[in-house]
This record gives C-alpha cells, structure tokens and sequence, in this order.
C-alpha cells in the first residue's frame, strides 16, 4: 500500500493539463486515483463557479479512461476543490494515487490516504450530537481500515451532509424549540467535533448539542470540514501515517493557535524532516514538500494578537478572502512556495482565530 | 537633536484619541511634530476617503493646540497617511516628535527626521529627467541638513508632484512626440529614480528620459513614493541615523527581492540588533519595534518563485489589496506584531515583485 | 410655517461648498435648517466612512453658525446621510429649512417637517411589541405636532434605537427562550410597524411579537428605517402636507410593488402635478423635483417577475448595492435626474421585493 | 430562410437545460442552430470563468447531436456570451436556428442572421485603417450574402480579432514611432469603425488611423463588439431583416444618447409595433420581445445629464458592473422582463455614454 502524490500548477480552472500528462505518460493509473486536492482561482463563495469548472473539466479528462460517464467520476475520485487564490497564493492540484498492498511487516511509517461516508442523515439531527456521533462512527471506522491509530491521523477532509427539509418540517421544529441546524455552519462545527470525538480530541462527555458554536475550547485540529446543501451523507477523505505502508510519503499536522503561529509551522516541518535554518525552508527541501493544507478564519473577536483587525467589517471584501491571503501567506513566507491550500471557515477547528494545519511531504 | 515616535493603534480612521492622549499629558508637544504616517482602514484607491476623514480629524486636533486654522496644519505637520488594512493588518498610525539640538560630539548613531520639498515643476518636466534631477537635488540638501551620509538615510517617503496641464498643452505635447507624463505612475517612478540618484543608487549615466518606467533595473532601496494630482511640488520625508544625533531610536532598511523574501526581513532586523531566533521576535523584542514600512507590488510578470499568482487578472479586489495583504502578513509573521504599514505602486522601488523595507526600532 | 428645500450636487463626501453658499449668502439662516438627506459615495455598510466625512464637514461648517461645538450640532439639525451611489446616482445632499408661522386659515396643502424622538428602550424591547407601540405613540405625536392627518404623512424617516446589552442579559434572554433581538434586522423592522400602526397602515390586532420579520404581509409605505447600535431612542423624521402650511413644496408617496414597478413612479408624479407625458418628465417638470426617496431591497425570494435575479448569491458585491443601482436607475431613468436617493434593507417596508417611494415637488 | 429563436432562462452557467428540452423535443435541430446569445453571472472581467464553464456546457450537449467533438462544436455555432448579471438582470440565453430557403417573391420584411469572419490579421494591422477597412468588406460581404440593404442591417456582434505580437516586434513598433494597437480598446474600436464604414455611418474619408479612439463623432448604432487576445481574424454575426425571408421575427435598433435615454427605447419599441401605453409594456406585449441587447458604458467624461456620477473613480466595484446594472435597469422598466443582455466597453459604438440597443420581436 502506497500512496504517490503530484503538486500540478495549473493554468486556470479548467487546466487538467498536468494531470493527463501524467496519465498519458503512464506515471498515474486513473483507476488508482483517490482524490484531488486543489486551489482555484474564484473568490470561494456561492458564486464561485471556478470549482464547477475545475470538477467539469476533471470529469471530462477522467470519464473515458474510467469508462464511466462524466456525471459518475465522482463515484470513484474526490474532488475536493476550495476557491480562492488571494495575495500570492498560485492555482494548483495534489492528485493522489495509491496502489499495491498492505506490508506483512512493520516498517518506518509511511502515508495512505481512504475514503468513507457516513449513513444519510435528517436535517433534524444535523449540527447536533447524532451528526457528531454518526461522523466519529465513520471517522473511526476509516482509521481502523486504513490501520490507522489514532494518532496517526493527521487530516480528515470533509463534505459535510446538508439535507434539505421541507418547510412545514422547519416550522415544526422552529415551534417545538429546537431549529433545525441544516446549515453550512452547524454541518461543518458537527463534521469538526465528530472527527473530534473518533480521535480523542474531546471525550463524549464534552459533547451535547448545546456545545455546537458556543463551547470553541472544543475542537479537533485535523478536521477540514466544508458542508454542501443538499449532500445526504457525509463524504470522508483521510490522509493518516502506518506502518504497513510503503512508499516515500508522510504526513504531520499541528495546530496554529493564530493566523501568526509560524512557529508551530516551524515546528511541523522539523517533525517532517524539514528544519528551518533561516526564515525559509531551502530549495531542496521545499523541493520535498508536496502539500500544505490550512484551515482558518478572521478572529470572531476581531483582533489579533491584542491588536484590532478590519476583516469582519468589510463590506468590499469577505472576510474569508482576508484571512485566506494572510495565513497563506505566512505559510508560503516558511515553505517559499506559494501553491498553499487554505479553506475558511473553521468551526470548531482549533482554537478561535488559529486552525488546523497538515503538510504532507517526501520523507528523507 | 532626539525624535521621538509612538506606535498609536486606532478605532477608525477619525480616531485619534491616542494622539490626544500624549498631548494631553505633556508627553508630546504640537509643535514638536513632524509628521504622522499610518494605515487607514479604507481600500487605498480612489475613492478611499478613510485618508481624508483621518486627516480632517488630526487637523481638527492639533489646529487649536498649533494656533492655526485646520486648513494650515498640514504645512507645519506632513501626514503620510496610507489606506489599506488587508488581511491582518490593524489601522495605527505612528507619530514622530523632534526636539533638542545636535550633539557637539560623535556618539552611536541615532535617528532623525526632516522634511523638505522641491520646486514647482511644470507638467511636461513630470516622469523625465528635469523631476529626477530636481528631486535628487532636495533630496541631497535634506540629507545634509540632517547631517546624514548617503549610506545613512534609510527612508524617504515622498508625496510627488502631479502639476495640471491644461488640455492644449497636452495635445500639443503628443503631437510634438514626447506626450506628457504627468501622471501617478511616472511621477510616483522619477521621485524613486530622484532619490536613487541623490544616494548614489544609480548614477547620472544611467539616467534618462527613456528608462523612467522601462529599464526596470534601476531602482532605490529606501523611496517609498506616492504622488498627487494637483501638487505643484514634491514633498520630502527623511528617516536616517547620525551620530550627532541622541535618543535612542535607530533605523534600517533592506530591499525584498520578492513578497517572500522573508530572509532579507530577518537580516535587518538583525542588523538593528534583533535577530530573530526561531520564526519569530520574542514578546520584549516586538516591544522594542516602533514602525514597519514597506513599499511593494504585486509581481507584474504574474509570477512569484515560479508560480503563477492571480493578483493582475482579479477584476472583483485590486491587485494593490491582495499584495498588501500577501507582504504585510509575511512581515507582521516575522515581527509578530500586525501594525504593519505597507503601501503599494512601487516603480522603481526596488526590484520587479519586490520592494524597499524600512523599520524603526529603539536601540538596544 | 413654511419648508424651503435645496438640491445640492456634491464634489465629495466633504463637499459642503452649495450649503455654505447658501448660508453666506443670506438665502438660508442656518438657526433654521432642520434638516440635510443624501447620498454619498461610500458602499453604504459597515465600513462606509464617507457618512462620517460628510458629517464632520457639516458640523464644521455649522457649529460656529450655530454657536455649539462641532459635537452638539447634530442635536439640531438632523443628518440623513446614505452610502452607496451606485450606477448613475449622483452624490448630492437634499437640505430643508423651515420659517415663518402656521396660517390661520386653510389653504392649498404645503409640505412641512418636523423632528421627534421615542423615549430610550432597553435591549430586550427592541424588535418586539413595545417598540412597536412607543415609535407609533412617537410618530403620532409628530404628527399631531404638525397638524397632519394620517394621509397627509408621506415619509418617515427614521434612525432606531438599538440599546446595547450586556453579555449576561444576552445569555440570559436566549436561555428564557425569548433572545434579544436587539439588532439592525430587527429595530428596522418594529420601526418600520411602529410607523404603519401609527398611520393606520395595520391594526394593534394584527401586530404582536412574532409578525415581527415573519408576517411580510404587514407593512408600512411611507417609513423609512435605518438603525443605529448604540442609539438609546429613535430619531424620527417627518415630511407631510398640511393646509396651514405655506411655501411651494409638496410632498407625496406610493408603494413600488416591485424594482419595475414604473408605473407607480408616474401615478405618484401625476398626483404632484407632473404627469408623465412620453418615457420622461420634460426638462421643465424635472426642475420642479426637489427629492425622490425610495427603500427597497433585492427580492429575498431570488426572483423578480418571475425571473432569477443573483443579487443575492454574489460574493463579490453585496446585495445592497446592486439593489440600489437598478431601483435608483429605473427611477432616474422616468425622473431624468440622476440625484436619486435610494437606501436599502427594506423590512417592513412595502411588500417584498417592493418599497417606498417618496417624491417632493414644487407645486404647480 | 426563416429563424426562430428562444429566450432561455439559467439556473446557472452550466445550465443547458432550456436547449436541451428544445432539441429532445425536436423543436431545434442541432444543425439549424446559429449562435447562441447570453448572460452569465460572472464579474463580466479577466477572471470571469462563467463563460468558460456556459461554453463547456453547451458544447458537451451540441458535441453528440452535432456528431463533432466538443472541441470543434463553435466552428458551427458562434457562443456570444457576455458575464456580469448585475442588478436586477436575469441570467438567461437566446438560441437561434435557420431554417428553410429564401422566398422567390418579396413579402414582409422578416429577421434573419448569418456568420462571416475577416481574413487573419497581423498585429500591426490592429486598430488601423487596415482592420477597419478589412473589417468593412467582410461585413458588407456578409449583408449582401443575407440579402440586406444597410439600413436593414440592426445588430452585428463581433469578436474582434487580437494577434499576438512578439516583443521584438513591439519593441520595434514603438521605435518607430507607431506603435502597436493590438489590445482589446483598439480592436473594438476599429471593429466599430469597419461596421460604421460598410452601413455608411461614416465615410471613407472620415476615417484614418488618428480617428481611432479620438474622434467620438465616428460611430456605429448597430455595432456590438468584443475582443479576444489570441484571436487572428474577427468573428461577425449579423442581424437583419429580409423581405425575403419568413418566419414571425423582426429585428430593430436605436442609439441611445445616454444611459437614460427612455425615450429612445419607447421609439423602437413602437417602431417593432409595441407601442408603450404607460411606462411599460403590457404583458401581452413583453411576450413579444425575444431579445434585448445594448451596448454601453459609463460616461467617460464622469457625468450623466450634467450631474457627476461615481462609477470610474470606484475602485471596488469596476465601473463595467455599474453601468451594466444602471443601463440594464432602465431597459428592463420598460419591457418588463429583466432578461436584458447589456455589453460594456463601447468605442466607437454610439456617442460617449451612450450606445447601440437592437432588440428582437416577434412581428405583431
């Protein structure tokens, strides 16, 4: 069992350019593709159509050589794109491959990367202690598949279920005292504080539904969770380190306590292998580095480090586009690269104003 | 001679009860003043008037305490004042006080500030050699009326001289094949070019009609010019060390070659006796930094280290927005502090996709 | 008692030069403004500075008229100042000043203007029942004040209060099951009830608690609310027309049903004497229109006619503003002025999608 | 020889649901279609992906039912899709299909369309006397080949061509003193021109290579052109009516004078027999408009009817957006249907501030 990754720069959205020419060249087997992580270049909102776009022309490329239609690729290949290149951020994919079979013996610990979903949920029990439960279930399920302790665990990317209710149901539940939550908010704080939950982040009797959005102390730090209305069951990618895997990957993770941790940055490359001498990582090990992943906001309090930030209350730019131009930025400031992916949004992902961050990268 | 400065964080742009409050306890005298630069919260372009609320709000402050009407308080106090406060950056401003005389003797080398201006200029002397001259010459009697070596003067910030020409001298310039230059972008280009002659950055044989805006090579390491429409002559702001000079402030600067040169941020701070020993100043050194200022673009070739970044072609947030938030975030990451005063359009300054540094700091 | 109103274009949201040529001279005594409505050129949200620019230059240019301090003027004279001049909106402030004495005996109906405030609320009032019934017991009063029957009220323009709460009260209030709704949502929205109760637009039977933003069947025609936080009471605004008044000035009101609803437009300027003839008023019917106020918002159901509208779903510009560009040029366009005031978020106000309009006029 | 066309609402960019029904029904036959005009949500700028994706769209439906890969499917219909939704429009497209033989004997005079393209161009030849003239014969060529007088001539839509120049010859041209123009302004502009020249808006004589952007008393009223980097000849689509052709649609257009210019609109409206009672077409009516398309921009010299307007100063919304949404309201409070196609950038397309409108009904 082991995984290959590609970092592909990319031209615009509906650049796959790179991706086939790893598929023409034989390097990649489509049928072994997991997934595709990736960066595009639209403002990462709801009409941010450059993620339509990417997955149209993803599809497109894939479809043939899986002999599957277009509308089915996503059966067998996540995507998960997140718009948004601020600042100097540069559009690009990971595309992850994974191919052979577990080892007999233990070995130094290598990446493998699974995929899991979660049973179909109701509206009524999302962003509440059933969605929690239901996602820790799946998440740990996962992890025990892919021999994954959970320590190991290093980034759970999620599409979290929103179903959709219908408005009598809305009202009922409006009237009986507890509104729904089927919302992107409410599905992702549930999809962070389930991931939470399988891995002993918090314990179970942290958790009740009144702690969603209002108790932020509870949080897992590698949990990347978005939410898409409409999605019955929530969709699970796991990037973990075993022992019974092979190939030259690893994957480690820490937890930015703000948007200007770079030394908790420092620190994880250092685990990785990866020590900053300077301020920057040099060419060659940079060269090693595969994939930066982060997921962060603007400080709901509306400061950092004691000083007042102006991203909450621009009605120009969302706050999302700030924060994402900022961390990414920071990062690339270490990696001195500047293909970094970083979502927004982080409910109950690490601590107020900080977030999650993993790196996956070419063992030494 | 001492001058002192106070980093002063602000509620909006109208905010100056910081200012207020110094003055109010006798720590600052109005007529001690020199000038004011600092960041508005506004989107730094056109149609930002956070820099006029700001000023009409500092005018209205120190009118009575200077015995002038507010309309004069700018030709006693120069105000810099920057719109901008993308990503993490917070809304301060810093103030800077002069008082005292020179010293008879020698001593370590310490901070002083000056301000000058040049002649009037006539529209068709605008982005050619007649501005750089002109420039250069204020320029150099500034530095020595501050009794400061060229390799002295770390700072010159620069409001250029954009004079009005009517709509037949204009015609009639392009006819005669040398249109007029009286914009923002070639004003803004041979105020950088002026001082980069005044300090020996670029010599006469270098200069010419032809480079202003072409031969990008050329550049100063310590210009930080704006322009304006309407002024008649450029005004000048000079940051630099003497040893005749007390106090106990001292300033630096270095030139980014890129928005992720974060080593050559770590080499000054160094230099002005704080290195830097993991990612990042420790809480007493960050104490110790009283103003960050730098001067940058987004790369105009698209690329960073290689990669494309998507600032040029965002038609919804001004490159100028997004590489303000890019450089400020990885200065603020190395400082630890996001009072950080970055401005942008930087012809000249520095290299292409880079930019001049400058920070004041006190003496260790 | 009469009401003389003045169009004033603005260079800038700090252009006060038409009001202060009408004060040097002679054509208005500032002792008698009452009031100054516009419109500048901010993105009319949170971080919209232009109003207070505005304001400030106001307050300058009053307060040794008036003899207060800059900070008291607005204790006399009321400023409605709206961001956002989006499409073809021309920056311009609307002034109106008041004299002379009521007629003994009826005459044609002529606009007056009065101010009045409700008394303070505290946070747990706003956005429910009492609000509702002491802005009515207000609005009533001002226009009994003005001698105005219900009918003869035609815009309310209102600022309402939104006291602040502390944390504990706020908790406390969620947890009894009843939480504050002391927001902008909210205190526009009983504002707005507190105006059509007032005027017989809907009955004390049909209000209660939960019609507040649930029952869109409820509303007011002439009302026109902002909101304020940190405002204590609400500011009230009236202009209505009254037989003992003298002067030129009519005033009058329809209910746009929806952002095309052109033909209320002309019904509205037919009853003030100026009927519409082809697509336009004629240069010499548009000089007789001294104001046109409208509020309304993009259709919360996503559609207007039938048709999906994205106002809603753009990231990149808020809804506000692409709303007022489209109502303010479809009324421009049947004006044939493009000084055209338009505010937004409209609760309450008219049917959805739909608003208020306001036209003051000179009289034939 | 007759064509029908259809207005299509979207319920997104990739939406082809509308034309997929129509061809599943066999109403259209993928061979007959022409072109397809339309609307999308995008910013309407550089990074505007929704047409990418709109085109992805209908070339995977057309690709199978065309027998051609998707690759080739706009070598036999012409996509003329323009971004940017603002205000109130309604994202939607018009399809049109040709069908049948031209008729022996004259009847009423009935729309038809057809496609030419110039000859390639070089990059010298862009935004000169020689695209212009180039331009001229192929649109001549085309109107002669539809059988149509100039004055039956209403709607030519253009992508103008944009042949990459490399930078020695740049260089080279600008040394010798004329330099190149092969930029999207000139382009347009000289695109206009050419269709000026051929309908005899203006003259051989009026023209040069000065004219070019210079002269805004040179225009065209039927002309809408658009300009694409890359392109080496331009694409035309021409609207005219025939009488010898069928079918029940007409074609007609107007210049509008300014954006508010309602009276134009009610002209050609009642010129197509939809004579406009009150402010607004009657429903009845409307359901006759098949098309609406204008061609704008905001007033470069930054006032409409003599009142300053802010949409070229705004640096957070481009004033392309503002003007769209101002000009398109006013349309659409007219027809009564917000689905209206409004295109910006406008040299040479009617005076300054003004425009080309051509709109499409079904004969009454």
């Amino acid at each position: 069992m082991r995984v290959d990754a590609f970092k592909l720069p990319t031209d615009g959205p509906a650049d796959v350019r790179g991706l086939q020419a790893l598929l023409d060249d034989g390097v990649v087997r489509a049928d072994r593709l997991v997934c595709v992580l990736g960066k595009t270049e639209g403002n990462g909102g709801r009409n941010d159509f450059t993620r339509d776009l990417a997955m149209r022309a993803l599809e497109d490329l894939l479809a043939p050589r899986l002999g599957l239609p277009p509308a089915r690729v996503q059966d067998r290949v996540v995507f998960s794109l997140s718009g948004g290149t601020e600042g100097l951020v540069s559009p690009h994919v990971v595309v992850f491959a994974r191919s052979g079979t577990w080892s007999k013996e233990p070995g130094p610990k290598r990446m493998v990367v699974g995929t899991a979903h979660t049973r179909p949920f109701t509206p009524a029990e999302i962003g509440r202690t059933p969605q929690i439960e239901e996602t820790a279930r799946a998440v740990a399920e996962l992890a025990s598949e892919l021999r994954l302790a959970p320590a190991d665990v290093h980034l759970v990317q999620m599409k979290g279920a929103i179903p959709k209710a219908d408005h009598e149901a809305t009202l009922a539940a409006r009237r009986a005292g507890a509104p729904l939550r089927n919302d992107m908010v409410h599905s992702r704080a549930a999809s962070a504080l389930g991931v939470a939950l399988a891995l002993g982040e918090v314990t179970r009797a942290d958790l009740s539904d009144d702690v969603v959005c209002d108790d932020w102390s509870l949080y897992s730090g590698v949990a990347s969770c978005s939410a898409k209305p409409g999605l019955q069951r929530t969709e699970i990618l796991m990037f973990g380190n075993s022992d019974r895997a092979s190939g030259d990957l690893v994957v480690g993770h820490t937890v930015l306590k703000d948007i200007l941790d770079v030394d908790a940055v420092r620190a994880l490359l250092a685990e990785l292998g990866l020590p900053v001498a300077g301020g920057q990582l040099t060419p060659e090990q940079r060269a090693r580095v595969v994939g930066v992943f982060a997921k962060s906001e603007a400080d709901p309090r509306g400061s950092i480090r004691g000083r007042r930030h102006t991203m909450l209350s621009d009605d120009d730019i969302d706050d999302t586009r700030h924060s994402r131009a900022a961390l990414a930025a920071v990062l690339a400031s270490v990696v001195g690269d500047p293909c970094i992916y970083v979502s927004t949004r982080a409910e109950h992902h690490g601590p107020l104003g900080g977030g999650p961050l993993a790196i996956i990268a070419r063992a030494p």
